[in-house]
């Protein structure tokens, strides 16, 4: 089974920061035999993000996307993937309350922006990060996935050990 | 005017090394006021490259590769552009003599596979390394331009400085 890696973020596709997430996330997909053929940098923009999922989804498994879920307005990752797998996106409240309960714990209060982020592809399986405030998903169609996960690297690490891995072994009949 | 960077080699892919090359030459590029919408990894493999250099040929007006130009069997860029182009690779005689000469001024005889380096698309523009073995080049086509260059980090900053950006601010008439 292949799989594809998308980076998600202009900050990083300037240079501005150096892609280690996508190092990482690679090395972690060879611990459970996925063939990784080619990884991707794409900036914030709709069309573009799309384009590069549409590609990936020809050519390989599962993606992992990393990075463009946050609150603001050039995070556009759920967008994407909601229109390339023609599904609306659908407000999830127990992930709301999660990010209300995480800003709590900060001392602050939810913003409406963060309200975005509890929305997830329908028929995702939601993902929550109890390290930060970004939810990912899963989400299956025809035996592929799509797998997105925040940018934030030490949230990234999380997901994968914690979430995308165990989930990689269960469909790939993997025993630890 | 678009640029696209394309690192290769299967040891980015898999996240032994961190693509740090790929951050240096976006920032270049951002220099010379080129749009970067894109950035890939890809393996050593032919098909692989060559798919990714035709899809970034189609939305792209520079393309920038990084890696694969080695004397080794792996080193498949060279192959894989002129394919890409339609073109023969030719021998190119004075590339051969200086890397002679480089391995000379190391003292060490200079072996069959770097004869391999000796070698570029049929037509395309070479561009000499005084920093190591493997030469470069720049192939144009039909207004487009894919720019191999190595993979070594210090080659590819020499690269970018004294060859890429002189290059890209004449076809984009930067005086400076």
């Amino acid at each position: 089974m292949k799989a594809e890696i998308i980076a998600v973020g202009t900050e990083l596709l300037l240079g501005q920061i150096v892609d280690t997430n996508s190092a990482y996330i690679a090395q972690q997909l060879t611990t459970v035999g996925l063939d990784l053929h080619f990884k991707s940098n794409v900036g914030d923009n709709l069309e573009r993000i799309k384009s590069t999922l549409e590609m990936a989804l020809r050519r390989s498994d599962f993606l992992i996307t990393t990075g463009g879920i946050g609150p603001t307005l050039d995070d556009l990752t759920r967008e994407a993937v909601a229109e390339v797998l023609n599904k609306p996106l659908v407000f999830q409240p127990h992930l709301f309350e999660q990010i209300s309960a995480f800003f709590k714990s900060l001392g602050r209060a939810v913003s409406d922006n963060n309200r975005k982020q509890a929305y997830i592809p329908d028929g995702a399986m939601p993902i929550e990060n109890p390290v930060g405030t970004a939810p990912g998903f899963i989400a299956e169609k025809d035996g592929k996935a799509i797998i997105s996960i925040p940018g934030v690297p030490h949230e990234m690490r999380y997901f994968m050990d914690h979430s995308v891995l165990p989930y990689l072994r269960r469909k790939l009949g993997i025993r630890r």
